[in-house]
């Protein structure tokens, strides 16, 4: 266990001006546990979509002033709490992103305390959080691996359990290759279902195959990818699940290769403009379930950190890793899409 | 228990010219019942929306030729045959809409078996019906009453049964006064749900309430009912489940009205131009669940049917009845909605 | 709001030597609260079973020394810690039995949680509690119906609501007049299932039927209930769920009364001394569902709440009412079984 | 498609004076399909320990004079009547066992529709069925593999995902090498879950860790391996699913095993003599859920058959083939427990 240093270093974000609104702060005070608390040392953090557009003023929900960034973090509890009973010093946890968000659906309360958001985030050698709001961190990751959990994993678990569980030989199709489709891919296919993904490169394919994807579609070849998907399911019958990331193009798509009584999971801030997105009225058509979901629960949490030690699933972590003092470099770099798989930060 | 005529009376349709394109016919033969069929003697049937727009053309799914319509009726089993192991000779029984849908999800080969539309429905005096495409009709109701729950009450059940089931404390809202709206109304009340009505007149406010509402919106004095709905929850979370049967202009309100992971059922084809409707991105940002659905199983069927006998629910019917004979009456005198509740047929 | 006075009176256990265990403390120092704690001043307090049992020893599960007895109770939130989320000064809160059981299932470590048991309870004029072992208080009811929640009530929603909801149309049997019995009554009756209730007294059956039990049947008159019950249920099919109360004995009927795929939920500890108790197998033979709970979690609390509210439900709590000085006459008065309903302290 | 002889081979069951109450008919005319029938020519079926104890007296249940026997078959379908529309000519199907459980739970009627028992079986030729009674055999499966579906693996795949389905990371408990329990491994692994199995040798734990058994207890060493199982899952919690095959010894060890919550699914007639049964008291003190079984219905079966499709499983047949005419032979061999796996007939 380290010892605690007197001050340590954390990010804020100030104002909206890009990615130059990120300041790093070299004389943080270490906060005190209170009852309930636990002081966590990070030792890695990984870094969404949402992150970026928090400082490029993008980001359409609540923030604190000058909050530290970040909502997803791995590292080790250094002391805990008088009435702490759910961790030691020694436990290594990862955030749970709505700090509140225990179990069952969200509300107007727990809606709001998304770490990095409104309340102080991960991109910082120390933090203190209710001890609620961590999980165990499953044995078998590391750091970096176990810091992409909070958020497109746990979307991902959600898509797949939080309506309709999964079950061995559904259809589930997932898009393209960013996190949470990768996750939602990996936990399928745990699951014994059949995965469809879409994509745009035979390179990406050939990566898609070795996570076990069994139909790779590439939409740029087949811009009806929806009729292609469906005629790669049982009878023609259609897909079970699908994991929406896209927006309003891909829902169209969506719409054609979904099953009847098929989920389509809609989740992240990647839609167009609105013009041509497909109406309600389809789900009626096409006798379906589109569902909204943002993040999950800590029961979820829990469920798939055990089906992630299990079977053994290893997210897809990028090979480059930047330090906590190189964040808007890492900012940038995500930004230009230069990743493939979670962006991790070493946090020492 | 009647004796079976030689021949008898029964309604078909013949092409898309508007009402004229039903024709009655007085010397149909009674059909002989095989091994697993019983002939039906029809006492009522009821109509729906969907059987107006049949010979007026609009109707966007298959039908097959000279189709007897009509797809809700309560009759007398006369005679089973010879392997018929659900029903005996003076069982009464009501007709099941998708004669294949016996339980879970409807498939393509389900989908495709919709009384009165392609395969000969219930507008007539007797017809013969695979056991498995009726169910015990409830003994608390007359015929008229029972003839009424094969569409408007099993879509409302699946509405509230079929994905999350509501349960007692939970808030549902329901739109106007047509019959699926009205059951919605009867069933949530049975199960201990607070019920949030909309309507346009301070008359039908009244009936709305009789029947048990709690809340009743007059969406001409509140356009933006969503809101105004929200806020009679408690806590403003929102609505649990909504029976959502207007389209696009009620679908943007009801998406204001709609809670965290609360499910709004749309059904029927009352929709709009689709200029003006909601995109699915909306359920993105209101995190809830937007369901598509048509009539329900045979399953529920007898689930909703015990709860309509324990709880005595009286389905609501039109004081005006029309005779066979006068079938077309009925037809304009429902498209002119000059009818209250359920319309119903008497068939001597 | 109150004033807080420096010292509270608080009864503790010492040891098992039935109820002279209990001691009366007059000097009790009022706890601060920390971060994320609340304080309450409890205005009453309901009485389990359990609570009579753990000074006379014959608890089988974990105590701490000297516990402040008391599972149950209904009070004022006084003041509240820093970082404290859900409640505000005057609002007014419920205890949750396992303090631990937020959601979902329980665990080796929220099962060591229980109020009154291994932590302090409510048989105290002040307690500190950490915010997440309190609910809102159902605004219709008064401190003492809201004090009978905690473990009777929420024992009866979870053996209704934790595996299989009931739906209306269900068949629901309750046993005897305790406390969990008349709430799954209540609770049953607001789902628009069918009740038949088991007691023993014509007197009692009264009550019973007042309460809404459709059916009621005595015990003593049929002590082959089971199989009465079963011809009260359409087609002599069973009952969907049994809280089954008894124990071996009542078990025996409980098999006899149930459908396919019933569930019957156990719960207490009135339960005989094994020699004739029904085996497991019986569970094969009746192709039925035998399931064990302990009180429930706070998402159910939670809901329950709400279907108490919109359904008016008034808890049954007995007429006769002790003061908290009179706290070992009142244990005496029920180990007496000369309550009806639940048994409650007043505490000023 | 094979040329219909006139008259075929079937196995009749006279009596209850053993093996010998088997009779063959070589004379049989193969029946004439009516409008909802089809005739299937069998070319496997498989044996159950049901069928063992038929004859010989000791089957508990409703049993039609002179049955043909055998509850499970895979053959062709020859012919279909003329409303058959869920099979054409051609088709490959295996039966369902009970013949009316197309979906929910099973009732007093669907109860008393077992084939093999109170319905003419799979142990013959030919045979006619309603076409609901049979379900396409997964394509990638032989005679054989197929045939062995209708009755161990449904039961299996009705004890894993009948009441609370099973999800990646969940515990099942297998016992032993009977052919539930191989299907309830190869199911549980395909799911994703972590498998742990009980044997009583060496060489069959090698069997087991072949088809994927993550831990394997010999039961013959630690006949404590109730407790053994639970400290072989994460924080000793205990194990979420077993499937109780063994009666009440075993039961007793599976009530240590268990986690809170968990559900141990009870089928089979292998019990004890019930002196030492558990009694349903434990399912209190161990909070869990204790579940009848028989078989499953048919929208399990093909929910299963597309999860044997996808993810590849093939069921463990015997090697030692029968041909119908040593039916006798088949029953000795499998009552002697000379068969590991599945044990089929081969039928020309």
């Amino acid at each position: 266990m380290s010892s605690i240093p007197k001050s340590t270093k954390a990010w804020t974000v100030h104002g909206a001006n890009g990615f130059d609104s990120l300041k790093l702060n070299e004389q943080v005070p270490v906060p005190e546990v209170s009852d309930y608390e636990v002081l966590v040392k990070f030792h890695a953090a990984s870094l969404n979509y949402r992150d970026l557009i928090i400082p490029k003023g993008l980001y359409p929900f609540a923030l604190a002033d000058d909050v530290v960034p970040g909502s997803d973090g791995a590292g080790e509890v250094i002391s805990v709490g008088s009435k702490v009973t759910r961790f030691k010093p020694g436990a290594k946890v990862v955030t749970l992103f709505n700090q509140g968000h225990l179990g069952g659906s969200l509300n107007p309360q727990t809606y709001a305390t998304g770490l990095g958001g409104v309340i102080d985030g991960t991109l910082r050698q120390y933090g203190t959080f209710n001890e609620n709001g961590l999980v165990d961190m499953p044995p078998s990751l590391n750091w970096h691996e176990a810091s992409t959990l909070s958020c497109a994993a746990l979307t991902a678990w959600n898509g797949l359990y939080g309506l309709k569980p999964v079950k061995p030989g559904d259809v589930v199709l997932t898009q393209g290759t960013g996190g949470v489709s990768i996750f939602a891919l990996q936990f399928a296919k745990a699951a014994g279902a059949k995965v469809i993904s879409t994509t745009s490169s035979a390179k990406k394919a050939e990566v898609l195959k070795k996570l076990g994807a069994d139909e790779v579609i590439n939409y740029k070849e087949f811009t009806e990818w929806g009729e292609k998907a469906k005629s790669l399911t049982a009878g023609g019958e259609g897909v079970d699940h699908i994991i929406e990331v896209g927006g309003s193009t891909t829902m169209e798509q969506s719409l054609k290769a979904i099953k009847i009584d098929g989920v389509i999971s809609v989740i992240g801030f990647l839609g167009g403009n609105g013009e041509k997105e497909p109406s309600f009225l389809e789900a009626l058509l096409k006798l379906c379930t589109v569902r909204g979901i943002l993040v999950g629960n800590r029961i979820q949490f829990e469920e798939m950190n055990r089906a992630i030690e299990i079977n053994k699933i290893k997210p897809v972590v990028d090979e480059k890793v930047f330090s906590l003092d190189e964040l808007k470099e890492a900012y940038q770099y995500m930004w230009d899409q230069k990743h493939f798989g979670k962006l991790t930060i070493k946090i020492e």
